[in-house]
């Protein structure tokens, strides 16, 4: 049996496709961030990171680093074990007060990372929960998607973002106990969920809600908890789940809730439990951003400038933005080779790191830059950022101004060999 | 809809089953590995940790917490992002090819923990495989579970390390690709599989073999690439999963193999492609612990002898170990409450960490204690261990030396509300 053929044609495809995905080595500059050193294949080579998700610089943060340093020094390097099994560091026990604390509810977990939190949660929370049925956003995350099929439940996908679908499953569920399972910010589009008007339709038919705010932890509402604090409804959601890595700047992922889902997720959930814990360092390191987060207003306010300034450039040079209400912006190039193309130059003409984003996480058609601006990223950068896109535009002879904003995403899914839900990598 | 009460009705199942799990809170001493800081109720106390999985202390060697402490400097507290969008760092890169070196392979894939490894590596892998049957053993772990029930392929289970009963069902599978899915060293038992003799049948009946050396990396083979180097058999296996999070000393999970099955999984592993890369401070650290314990054998032949002495001084004492060929020594108490009751004398009145493993991380009726003794576990601490451990079974009166060795687990799978299988939290 010749194995190796398998797996052969499997990439094959993929490069038929265009999709078959080449990462970028990168030495980050903690003291230059947003720069970095790129391994290209002619050598080391300095460039600016433009599609970051340390969307406000915390990875570089003295305070960060310097809790990561000093606690590695003491504890040393790892956990040791699973959470149970001596892994259970003061330093996570510490930083899941704070995330309790930071989204006003009882108890926080910690997970290894955010895909698991969701994974292992949701599929955790839906199969304690008898004869559920788990009704989902269809733009909702990969993660996301694993853990309502892992739980095994009956689901209803409603259209992104629609309310009146969103009620339509909820009347056909009846009597049924439901989850309504949600993000705050889609990190590809870059808009954001009613969350009012979703929790007014779970209390009116009496849905638990599930609400994921990677995107946004760190970076809206006065303490940085999210949308939901922003908006004012964060008491209203039965589990808000979030990242450690974005934002915050470090790795991880964690759910918030009552005491007693928490208990039973942390009870129950293999992904959980059968893991080796996050090491003090790193739970150390995550504390100390939350922490600065919550008081300091700076970056996320400097980084709002900066996302202005980035729209404006962009809408001056023509360039078709996609309208967004957050820290993303897409700019649509509507073809795969195109949008590789235009990214290639980008890095080598103009040493301007921006991946591309093609199918399977966005639909085909909708090829695209991400770009995402932090307060790092000062006006002379905006400027040369505006100026390549503009040379690539013009040499690559891509689409400019149009209604940007209509593109949005239809569900795209399945793909041979392995359906790939969309969103995130 | 009162939610709350079906999450209080799962913990309240645990309670009354006297499997409810408390996380003691501890914070290690680097300084002074294996010594500890426990936040018992009453305070914080010095006690000894004797069930870590950090095997060999290595996540308190110098070389291992200044890599991670400088990398942290230069590189910021996390990766950014994906490994296709940002998180790529060259880091990251130079620990893939460090662990596809020390198994003797192609290439290494990092993912962000071991269980992931397991369950989105084996998934895909079966999944690419048309008509794949997955032959997998009856004891392996909860991830390696999870990997092939998400893998969706017909799967068939042996009896543990039973090569007769392999056998009968690779001829059962006839001449459908096949995948054998085990473990070297199984963690609640510390028996090891026989890696040579299982390849000897794939290669007889043309199967793809999948092996877990997570409790074997590190610590067994010259280079410390786990039981396959040691056996002679490395080169005969096609993918061997790591972890970067036991002897290691650090967090993370890894694969290895040819370049065309971890491009595959690569491209299409959910798990791998939409979550945050571990940060370059975890991969240098890592890297740091894989190239020591490539050229030192202290560290090896240092737990050796203190393993040789721990099994001798509880032979000594009476105490029912069970016979292992490995570092993992479990003492059988075979009641769940005598069990957590030993474990809480240890701790609190002898200073000695142990945690009780109880179900479902093993059947019921096999409640043990299990004891992980690293080179840095000198005599004295030896003497003391067998002078606790001598006291609590006095007290409690449990059961003294029987025929240990024949405790052997069965496979004891599934309890309301969710089947938890065994092994390892």
């Amino acid at each position: 049996m010749n194995y190796d053929q398998f797996f052969t044609d499997a990439v094959d495809a993929l490069r038929r496709e265009r999709r078959y995905r080449t990462f970028a080595d990168i030495e980050r500059n903690a003291q230059r961030f947003p720069r970095a050193t790129w391994h290209s294949p002619g050598g080391p080579r300095e460039i600016t990171v433009w599609c970051s998700n340390d969307y406000l610089g915390m990875g570089s943060h003295p305070d960060v680093v310097e809790a990561m340093r000093e606690t590695a020094l003491k504890r040393g390097a790892g956990a040791g074990g699973t959470r149970n099994i001596s892994g259970n560091s003061h330093e996570i026990v510490l930083l899941e007060r704070e995330l309790a604390d930071l989204h006003g509810k009882d108890a926080g977990l910690v997970f290894t990372s955010g895909y698991v939190s969701n994974e292992t949660g949701i599929s955790t929370i839906v199969k304690l929960i008898p004869d559920c049925v788990v009704i989902s956003d269809e733009l909702n995350h990969n993660s996301m998607i694993a853990g309502v099929r892992m739980g095994g439940r009956q689901k209803a996908i409603f259209r992104h973002n629609d309310l009146d679908h969103l009620e339509e499953l909820l009347q056909a569920a009846g009597n049924r106990p439901k989850l309504i399972v949600f993000e705050s910010v889609y990190s590809m589009d870059g808009d954001i969920a009613p969350i009012a008007a979703i929790c007014d339709l779970a209390e009116r038919y009496g849905a638990m809600t599930y609400l994921d705010e990677v995107h946004a932890v760190g970076m809206y509402g006065p303490r940085g908890a999210g949308v939901a604090e922003r908006d004012g409804v964060m008491h209203r959601v039965d589990v808000i789940e979030g990242t450690l890595g974005k934002a915050f700047g470090v790795v991880g992922g964690y759910l918030t809730g009552s005491r007693v889902v928490m208990d039973a997720v942390r009870s129950y959930a293999p992904g959980f439990i059968f893991t080796t814990a996050l090491p003090p360092a790193i739970a150390a390191a995550a504390t100390a951003s939350v922490r600065h987060l919550k008081h300091s207003t700076k970056e996320r306010e400097g980084q709002r400038a900066q996302v202005a300034k980035v729209k404006a450039a962009l809408a001056a040079a023509g360039l078709p933005q996609m309208d967004t209400p957050t820290h993303i912006i897409p700019i649509m190039v509507g073809d795969a080779k195109a949008c590789k193309a235009a990214c290639d130059v980008l890095l080598t003409e103009h040493s301007i790191y921006i991946q591309p984003i093609n199918y399977p996480t966005v639909p085909r058609g909708t090829e695209r830059l991400r770009i995402t601006p932090t307060p790092f990223h000062d006006d002379k950068l905006i400027a040369q950022l505006a100026e390549a896109l503009t040379d690539v535009w013009s040499r690559l002879d891509l689409p400019r101004v149009r209604d940007a904003g209509h593109e949005r995403r239809t569900v795209a899914m399945g793909t041979a060999p392995i359906a790939m839900p969309i969103a995130g990598g």
